[in-house]
């Protein structure tokens, strides 16, 4: 399976043993929010685990997607306090079909403010 | 030349009959900041000149494309207001080669921030 078809599975079936498979050891995050990067697996995991936790409700769903050599962009739309959360996943992977770099942008501006908000009360949940 | 070649002219040139020509009818344009889409030709063109004026300095460059059959999505980066400003523009086109869909995404919150107060200032001057 390519590194799409596992990541779109780990969404779907929300297990944490396929997204720790998929992340390489030196992935760097990149969030909607803040320009500086996370790096390091154990953080890119925190962050992706708290937006599955904010979005991956049953309004979250994908709309399209743009897949390169060795790289992708997914579009997804959810439902998050009342405001619909455009956004995209970017995602560059290795040769040994590890993610590398995973970059979100969201629009508009309101439901990033919102998915912020969410998104710092998850992280802080999860210590 | 494709769409998306002829996207890059027009960026390279800023020359506004490419990008009239590019633009179709019935083009809707999708901002950063506002939920509610921009409907026609005449409003997407005002978006699109507005957006050219406030990025389009020497600092912009696009990073990175992934093209499909009949869309692509291009991200990009520039400096505004001493922040860098990175987005994709993603492109929907018809059978003629015209642009039908426009919609744009920004990171980080900052830049988005520093974005919509420099648009509004430019789409107030363009009257």
């Amino acid at each position: 399976m390519s590194v799409i078809e596992r990541w779109h599975e780990h969404v779907a079936r929300g297990d944490p043993a396929l997204l720790d498979a998929l992340i390489a050891e030196n992935c760097v995050f990149q969030s909607p929010a803040v320009h500086s990067p996370q790096v390091g697996k154990a953080i890119t995991l925190k962050y992706l685990r708290a937006a599955l936790a904010v979005l991956n409700n049953p309004t979250f769903r994908y709309l399209d997607e743009w897949v390169g050599a060795d790289s992708a962009v997914l579009e997804f739309e959810a439902e998050v306090d009342g405001l619909t959360v455009n956004g995209v996943d970017m995602i560059w992977w290795n040769e040994a079909g590890q993610i590398i770099r995973f970059k979100v942008m969201v629009r508009p501006l309101k439901a990033l403010n919102a998915l912020v908000a969410r998104m710092a009360a998850e992280l802080s949940r999860a210590g």
